[in-house]
């Protein structure tokens, strides 16, 4: 029995849910939104930070440590469905592009477009809703254009992000594009290597509840959903 | 043939050295300073961060993923000296226990203290260096009692951060919070357990080149090198 304790919106929350799916793993889902700093979810972790899984009554905390996890006790017999590469090399270059989606782009972009656009709409005032700090968006904009060049050289230069097969990296640089995809911040025009790689991961099964996901009076934009945008 | 990219004054690069001396790996040190955006450090790692492992001409890039690396490649020949845990569910509370040190409290306490006291004093004005922002100074002060309290429970109800054996987890923690304490930032008397923890972490010998680093014009407080603090 394992639970997922996640938001739509949290791009390690995403990376696990599609390691969850392409590793065919039965899951209960429970949307969690931190900032309500829910006294059983603090209890479960104290950092009230996402995603949370909960396997057998053990509580795992943080994407890359979940993702560890799950490949640890699942992905090891998976044998070519495997997203973690054999040999330590392979592994530490995944790891190192998870580091960059899930640490480096959400510190520098993800986090603030979400926070400012998604999260103050939801919050009320008395814990920090509001609008957006037009300040916030446009630095998180202006660094964008640098992450994508990045992933762009890594999708013109590589078959997958991390080398020629589909690996973990491939899930976190697709979890937070997808997110700022569906509130219309990418120009997939820039790029057509970029946007050929995002097409082959948005064609994936695994990527389909993430396409159907939405939020309340915010829908996203009209090519979130097409798998030929 | 192993190098080192590192700083004095990055937690995850004390991380990396103290795991390098455990598992007596050869390694050759280079100090980075990473605003000076070397050009040929950034071929190596265009995010610009620290630490970077090179082993026999292979980058490994990041904290966490260094440490998984040398753990696959040399750890788990270490037997009782191994500093990860064999089970999954053991290695998944040492790797919450170092993203909460080298992500959390780096990311609400340590980053802002070494960035305003040291980096600014190192830096030109023309690229940020200057005086500390004394706003900044303050909220990181305030966020580090809430993290050594956090600690200090662990300390108390567990002989290591995160269980009965020694890992990873001590490595990292032992490492913010030994930074902090060259710059006179701890006050050891709120907490007789997590004293007691680092006292035990400071007198392993893979501590040593840790208590012997000086920064130029900034030599640490008193106590930094007493074992018997």
């Amino acid at each position: 029995m394992i639970t997922l304790f996640h938001n739509t919106m949290s791009a390690g929350s995403r990376t696990v849910r599609l390691l969850l799916t392409e590793y065919e793993i039965d899951v209960t889902f429970q949307e969690e939104q931190v900032w309500e700093r829910r006294e059983e979810f603090l209890q479960m972790n104290p950092a009230a930070t996402l995603p949370v899984l909960v396997d057998s009554g053990n509580v795992i905390v943080g994407a890359h440590t979940i993702c560890e996890y799950l490949d640890e006790t699942r992905g090891a017999l998976k044998r070519e469905k495997r997203v973690y590469p054999e040999e330590p090399l392979g592994r530490a270059e995944m790891r190192r592009l998870v580091d960059w989606a899930l640490m480096k782009f959400e510190n520098e972009v993800t986090r603030y477009i979400v926070h400012e656009r998604v999260t103050k709409r939801q919050m009320p005032s008395s814990v920090g809703g509001g609008a957006p700090d037009s300040q916030a968006l446009r630095a998180a904009r202006a660094n964008i254009k640098y992450h994508l060049k990045y992933f762009g050289w890594l999708a013109q230069t590589r078959d997958w992000m991390a080398g020629d097969r589909m690996t973990n990296a491939d899930l976190a640089v697709a979890s937070s594009l997808s997110l700022l995809d569906y509130l219309g911040e990418i120009d997939w025009s820039e790029d057509a290597e970029l946007k050929d790689w995002y097409a082959r991961m948005k064609s994936r099964p695994a990527f389909r509840p993430l396409l159907a996901d939405r939020l309340r009076g915010m829908p996203p934009v009209s090519h979130y959903v097409d798998l030929d945008f």
